[in-house]
């Protein structure tokens, strides 16, 4: 049996509620062997006070020494098998974008390129325009037509922007345009099976289109396409925790993610404050809140240990806003680890706390990476996450008699 | 390869004996925040002496948050994957009365019920008669003769009893009879399957003859029926593992969950001391002893903190009896919680110790949740256990060169 599957049979509504906070790339490193983390070095008073309250563990993103992206790293926390659900390379862009991916799109990465005259690249980037020109050139864009779908074209920044096709039964098995060298020209759109020859068509005939129209921009005179990814076949919050579900995150992406699984994404103003006021005025409205906090990834990522400290004692600031609620379930955790030292995503186990009255307690009264692997919840799977929160929430019946 | 080939493949007999002593929902949570378990609060010299001398961890019955059922508790510690083996309601019930199902049956649960006079129910319950009672009424159905099968008809008590059905080739995907209303007649078996309709046109058959038979006897003049459930295909322990094995349990349940995987069952009296004695007696008769000990189960479902308490300090006092034969590996563990804070069944990790002299010695010196966290086994899912057990007695082989 799945683990949705049983999902499905236990669960019960029993009127609990469930906040999953997740500090984006919480865990890191020390920068110098022996010494303290980001997280370790933060004064956390509340935190410390929660991984006292109730249990901690070490939440695997994926497997053993595997780093994630955000959108790997999230379906993990949201209870979906990481290496069986995939969302491909041009979704993950669209949803970066807050662009409203559906069922019936394939989502296409693009990059402007210059064409010679002879219709061969001369510049894989299209001597990086301005955001401002990308802009003006996707306008020109959006004036194609092809028959047979519907067409959106959506800036990102410099030479990037994202082709969405929508239509009734398109497939995403095709290959990248761009040849990914200079000297020759880009590659025809081919796809591997009849529906994605169909996807192929549709976006041969838009580059078609798109050289005659941008003819006279050169350096912006041509384009490639690269990840093309169909909107993935994924059940909903509701439809398989039968959780009403909502999404208060700042930045576009993560947006997104929740909108893959069927949350419905509230306004969250854009600071951790306004996010905890959106969580009090939605309180009644939700069994289940999904909370994301950018900042302790993206300090990492800037290798800023100090703003790192300082964004984790920001967000340990909102945890008493957050428990004041009385949720019947906190969780805080991340998505995947974020060291400094490392300014990238990495392969670390993520610190987890668990607050519930059905929490065992465990004798840690910190919430830290070293303290973290004395607690209760042990090292586990991050698809279990919504296992122990449904569990700890007292919305599963037993398994068997 | 699955974990039961890889058994097959490394199973040696080198005459050791292994002892799994399952303590019934065991593990507890503090009544107050901080507190101490059932566990914890007892005193244990002997349990704790085990878990200094050898190895513990946590063991993780089904998944993270899952709380199992009796089956899939002791399934998994039998080291059946117990979200692929599953036993249906109707032979778990036919267990629990020591009934000796086998592999040509479908097993089914029965309720007394009232009929009007327009063969509508109108007390899904008969008004609740007394057993013996039901007893008298399953004697009436004894007499039924039905083509094509063997019928077996059991009291369970009050309103409910037992249909087992016999026969070769009968499927057991068919309705409950039982509407779960007043004022419609019970419903007409119907198999979703050839094998299964075979099964629907015998019981059928039956509930014709047995209205007649009790038509006379209301309240009790109806029956529905529910969990239709075929005796579940698995490998015997002497099979799998290769063990001449034995269980010595008190509780028919157990018994019978035993019996299902292949093991004898030994007369175990009704008390631990007259369990203890009887294993000394068959000590040489097998190469495995399941020793079952309900009541720390009971007082958790009782809600009653002190008497689980007493009833595990009763449990420490048979453990030098047990050690005293000297078992290759002794294990102590539970099929799950019963936490008495939630007179229930839990999901909560179990407390399990591992003596043998391969046991690798880790810093624990008490039995109890929080000691055990710092064990050597770590978290294990329950179903590796019997990995551990034969393992630690030095019944495998090498897994390849």
């Amino acid at each position: 049996m799945s683990q949705h599957d049983l999902v499905r049979e236990l669960r019960e509504d029993n009127g609990s509620k469930i906040v999953l906070l997740v500090a984006d790339g919480i865990g890191g490193l020390p920068i110098t062997p022996g010494g303290l983390t980001e997280l370790e070095t933060a004064k956390t008073p509340n935190l410390d006070a929660a991984a006292k309250d109730g249990v901690t563990g070490l939440s695997l993103p994926v497997l053993p020494g595997i780093t994630p992206g955000s959108g790997p790293g999230h379906l993990g926390l949201f209870g979906y098998d990481p290496l069986e659900y995939r969302i491909g390379r041009g979704i993950l862009e669209a949803l970066g974008i807050n662009f409203s991916v559906g069922s019936k799109d394939v989502a296409i990465r693009g990059n402007f390129c210059t064409l010679g005259s002879d219709g061969k690249i001369t510049d894989r980037r299209a001597g990086r325009p301005t955001t401002e020109r990308c802009i003006a050139i996707v306008n020109k864009l959006r004036t194609i037509k092809v028959p047979g779908c519907e067409l959106f074209v959506e800036p990102v920044k410099e030479h990037r922007f994202v082709l969405v096709i929508r239509g009734e039964g398109l497939g995403d098995a095709v290959n990248d345009t761009d040849p990914q060298a200079v000297g020759v020209p880009p590659l025809a759109a081919k796809g591997a099976d009849a529906a994605s020859q169909k996807t192929a068509d549709l976006v041969n005939l838009f580059v078609a289109k798109a050289n005659e129209v941008l003819k006279a921009d050169a350096p912006t005179n041509g384009l490639t396409l690269r990840g093309f990814a169909s909107y993935p076949k994924i059940a909903t919050f509701q439809d398989l925790y039968g959780l009403r579900s909502a999404a208060i995150a700042v930045y576009p992406m993560y947006k997104g993610l929740a909108r893959l699984v069927g949350m419905d994404i509230l306004d969250a103003g854009d600071t951790l404050q306004t996010q905890v006021d959106r969580l009090k005025a939605s309180w009644n409205d939700y069994d289940f809140f999904f909370l994301h906090y950018k900042y302790t990834d993206s300090t990492g990522e800037d290798g800023n240990f100090a703003e790192k400290v300082k964004k984790i004692e920001a967000l340990d600031a909102a945890i008493p806003g957050i428990r004041a609620l009385k949720p019947t379930v906190l969780i805080v955790t991340g998505d995947h680890s974020t060291p400094s030292k490392m300014k990238s995503h990495s392969f670390h186990p993520v610190p987890t706390l668990l607050v519930s009255d059905l929490a065992r307690p465990d004798d840690v009264a910190e919430y830290g990476e070293r303290s973290c692997l004395r607690g209760g919840l042990g090292h586990f799977a991050a698809k279990h996450l919504m296992l122990l929160a449904m569990g700890h929430a007292g919305r599963f019946g037993k398994y068997g008699a």
